[in-house]
């Protein structure tokens, strides 16, 4: 069943009952072209209507590195000497396209767990800032690289990773700068979660663990609790609290509630019904 | 005159001058049910009308903790029976008055510390979302609880949580998984501002220390301060620029202004009027 | 060439090829008059306009300190026995004249690090929070003062400092009560990107050493850069992925691309072409 | 059972099942005054609780006119010689809780049907633009008369007027210079949907009429109808699509759809549940 | 070349050069079902990637009518037993598919005319909304239809309609009463842009005529105003003249410009480049 | 005094007392060109700082028409064998101020009336939409020009116009077509609000006639107005009751009130002090 989450660039494992682990493997540094993004957004868009998947980690399947981000022939798309009018609405609509991608992860309505390890740049800060939580093997090293290739970066990191750590004084540094910084400091600025000492190995190890925990609470509680977050970051507070009120009128007809309830009377673990398939 | 702020489950008192220490008082564990939620809500609402109160202190009376949060029984008061639409609708009336009651405290217009020790689950963290200062007690204990019973938060934990900390990672990590965190890791994120060794009695102490320096202050300014940055919360700077001049245009006319700049001369302490009553 | 950007109250000197330095000079304490924030902001709106100046670092020339804030005399512009309508009206132009100078530092096309050391209260607070970046002086003390003197920060503290530190609890504490802090709890909270051991000489050292690494990464990119950045503080995730396509429809259409890539492959330092005049 | 909706200055009938019909009652102008203001925000908000009330007909008992507006005494309520940010706070507060009288009538979940005649001035205007759907008698005469009497609408007018008829450049005229516009203009610039011959006794007849055949309609649907038409005039195209389809989700369960179509099939009028009281 | 554009219930012409023509094609209402509006979706976001279409008129082949509006049947999809949430959930997807169907419309790039005649209910409201320009054949009727099943017009009418005619109280009574309105009704209020004697023949023909005039024009003009005018709707006007700074910075280096001037000075029509393929 | 209002190519005159007169004066077509429209833009900003001027009418000196549009040499500034990015960057600079003098119009604090006669084509659309009210001889004819020099109208006119009429099928037809329009249809379609029998010098008379009503009133009011009226356009109703009130709470303390209530007892026509000089 977990093949069905495959793809030429992506491995698909179920290392725990509802938890999906997806790894890239595009040897030898999971560079990013067109078919490799693509293929990973169509992979969370299905993920999004399945029941069964209650989270995801997306890891690396190579035992060195994250991504090293973009593959480098995938930004000569264009002929330089086309009228540039036209040459510009190719490039809107294509950027738009490689943006819906990554942020098939935001929309995926169950959590998505970033598990990073050696080196993530350029692009892996898009992807990991389209998740909904990060964490770092302590031999982690990131960059917000893209002004060394002589651009903005336009596929998730500028609108999300301000909003993720809270500090424009660092986002700024670090995104005119290009500057290196490894898990500690993304600890300490709030990009990553938690630091697991070691590589890959471990970081995944932590991240199926942590999902495991996620995928045991009621996941209409959890949809609903990540849906509302989204619907919070780019909204005031007056807004969301109304929003929420809406969005709750039907979630808490849930059958969830009672057996949370009940459970918690009997002191037994809770069985929550999966989500419908949509 | 204390008493004119006391309810059945609110201690209300006056520690200094201009100050308000408000303890939430339902033994065992000072579990919140409808009754109490609008009583507190309620309070707050005379506390902004009032003129003479500057600052207010949010605290537990129990020795133990602040609060583990919403009584179960409130979330029974629907019947599974009726039909959803019917029951949608009224959910979402409840929800919206249970909002209310804990945006009274966003909405009393003088600031308002949380004093939090021992455990502070649930609707804890609501309430001290709502709050403008935390301070945490060395053995303060918080959960974002509200997936183990089966429902997203919805009464302004999602909507100001992650205002507060400027943390995403961290926010939806606290929020899916329910993990308790102290309040060292608390203060390090942000949630608190500070961290009192000790329990109830010091922390109750050094907020109403913190709220007596801030009672001290030009009550227009501090009030005026409060306003701007809810505004800035939820508004782009621009916008927020626009509106703080037009707020200005009034309040820089108040005598507070040619006090504070006397006091500053002869190094006397300023003595500022109150606010009018509402 | 450095003199046409100098002032009356202002030095400034180019220490490394497109780094522009501007000091403060206004002796004993930089305090700002109307006059000093004009000419600011008249000439950040010149380097706007230049091409070569590629970085700005902001610090003050005395040695002492940032600087202590308003000259106080500045308060005490209007009557106050003028009827309240009139006298508010011109206050409110009086205000938004005030923020345009601080803001001039944020509609700067090219990144701006603000450099502080010894004293920085009251407008250096709003004037590091117009900044992209900050780096403090490891003597550096900071405080939010202007409830001090009888009213709320109206010229961009309170618009820019929460988004910045993403701390609201120690936001509000700082905001209300004007508790100075130090350079280290400044880093902590994520006001400023660094400390640096020293004062005065050393802070700048390090601004213009981090601006020059700025200066030497294509102009197109990290001007894009700051200007999505700022767009994204401001607006939801979906329409900042949406105005970053139309802004990079044109702007990778930039020579920066292939020079970046080329130099990659060489392996040599790429020479940029300096941004149009305008 | 009508008296429950009655007060000292408004009279209420049920002239057809599920119709509320509210009169203006306060000879010899429908001169409004606090203690007026306050009753009819009261009387919507209950009005809003109730689940067998579908449709009201807000008009004036009295037999020559709407209302001539707002009570000239209740502007002289406070104290010229008041220190100006103490007036001004609580002269914000009185604005405050006028304006939440007259948006009790958009807050309320039911249509409400504005039945005008004579005269209608000043906070006529701002009333009726609160409502859903506006008629007018023949004999119908408007103005937005606030600025004669020295002060710019505060109540709604300014808020709502311009987002009904849709034409700025009659909204500023008529507001800057206060000319009084007819019913046939009224109609034309789309401030009301249609004009009924004759004066009160028709317009109402004609108002009860609409009110009736609203009633007849799902009452989910129609409240649905309401609360969405305000989420789509204050709220992006896409925002709104997307709170609909939140808003759906729920209200698609409703068995006033199998009703609908049943009745579709034999030809039957529908009969419809009430809403839940709340 | 048509027939790329055709479907099965879709009839796909090119009546002059540049102008596509799209008919409804289901006897004997064109009542829509789910696959005849994803059809309808995907064909338009064909369109929106061809570059040689500049415009599309948007009709029913039917000689009696628009639409219908939605076939019963689809109503029915969802099982009234199933649990609340979960049939609620898949309703939330079912109505995001279907309104990105008729949002297809919209988001076309180049202008799209509705054209309609004889009964245009229910869902006809929707997808004319989505239209760019509507004109009526003098026999068209219209209604907001949705409330007579039971529901609120989720898929466009009560996000877009209230939009186009700038008039709150027309809107509302419409969608309230279900009132069936007529072609002059349609024209006076603005819902139509003309209302063409006769009916189907007359009006596609005058569809067709007013397509083939804005296919002369620049299509970069043309195209650059639909996106522009969707921005200013749900924009401020401050951020609407800002973005469109942004997007002018490269639209104005179009030869369209150049091409556009000759023309003028030589007389002759000007003949402008096709859009490129996306 | 008039002078210091006058220009190259604007007359200035004083027709009525507080009432200013300002005429395009560019024969033999008014044609724009940079010098004039910042010459424009630079009056409407002294005006806003007069107190004198209450109202301003915006009219053609020329006896045929109001202005052509745009000089078509204006267009053509920047070189085309430029870089694409630089050469935009400069590009969007130049609109922006370009912008910037016709928003003066709207930002200047007193209503300003437009005035137009025979043609009124492409610019003169996006200077009529920042004008508080327009009025038109009979003979007036517009077009929205820009599609035929192969550009989508930047200054303005897409973000104005369709909110002045509250009409999107007309708006978007008029766009993409440039068909002209005449008066009566300016009117239908609220572009206009009135259309005065003749030319020019009997819409000048009009306009003046309003103008001077207007500038009867109390000038606080007015410009309150205004001041609400724009920010009521650009914000939900909420957000714009909530900014009114604190508007309010310092323009309600005015001394135009009791003069205004003093007049209404004594039936005498009040004489209202000046706004302050800025």
């Amino acid at each position: 069943m977990a093949d069905a989450y495959a793809g030429k660039f992506l491995k698909a494992t179920f290392p725990t009952q509802h938890v999906l682990l997806l790894e890239f493997n595009r040897p030898p540094v999971n560079a990013f072209h067109e078919e490799f993004w693509l293929e990973m957004g169509a992979i969370f868009r299905k993920v999004d209507r399945d029941g069964d998947i209650r989270v995801v980690v997306l890891a690396s399947a190579l035992p060195k590195l994250f991504t090293a981000g973009i593959d480098i022939t995938a930004l000569g798309k264009f002929d330089p000497k086309e009228e540039p009018v036209a040459r510009g609405f190719r490039t809107r609509v294509y950027i738009q396209e490689f943006q819906a991608a990554i942020s098939a992860i935001e929309e995926c309505r169950v959590p998505v767990i970033g598990s990073s390890h050696g080196v993530a740049y350029g692009l892996a800060i898009d992807i990991l800032s389209a998740c909904d939580i990060r964490l770092a093997a302590a031999n982690s090293i990131f960059s917000i690289k893209e002004v060394d290739v002589g651009l903005a970066a336009d596929i998730g990191t500028l609108a999300r990773f301000p909003k993720i750590i809270g500090n424009q004084s660092l986002t700024r540094e670090l995104a005119f700068s290009t500057r290196p910084f490894k898990a500690d400091e993304a600890h300490q600025m709030g990009f990553v979660s938690r630091v697991v000492p070691g590589s890959r190995e471990e970081v995944v190890k932590a991240a199926v663990e942590l999902a495991t925990v996620i995928a045991s609470k009621s996941p209409v509680a959890v949809v609903g609790t990540k849906h509302l977050l989204l619907h919070s970051r780019d909204n005031p507070v007056r807004d969301n609290l109304s929003y929420t009120a809406t969005w709750n009128q039907l979630a808490l007809q849930t059958p969830d509630l009672p057996i949370a309830a009940g459970s918690a009377l009997t002191k037994k673990t809770p069985q929550f019904r999966s989500l419908p398939k949509l």
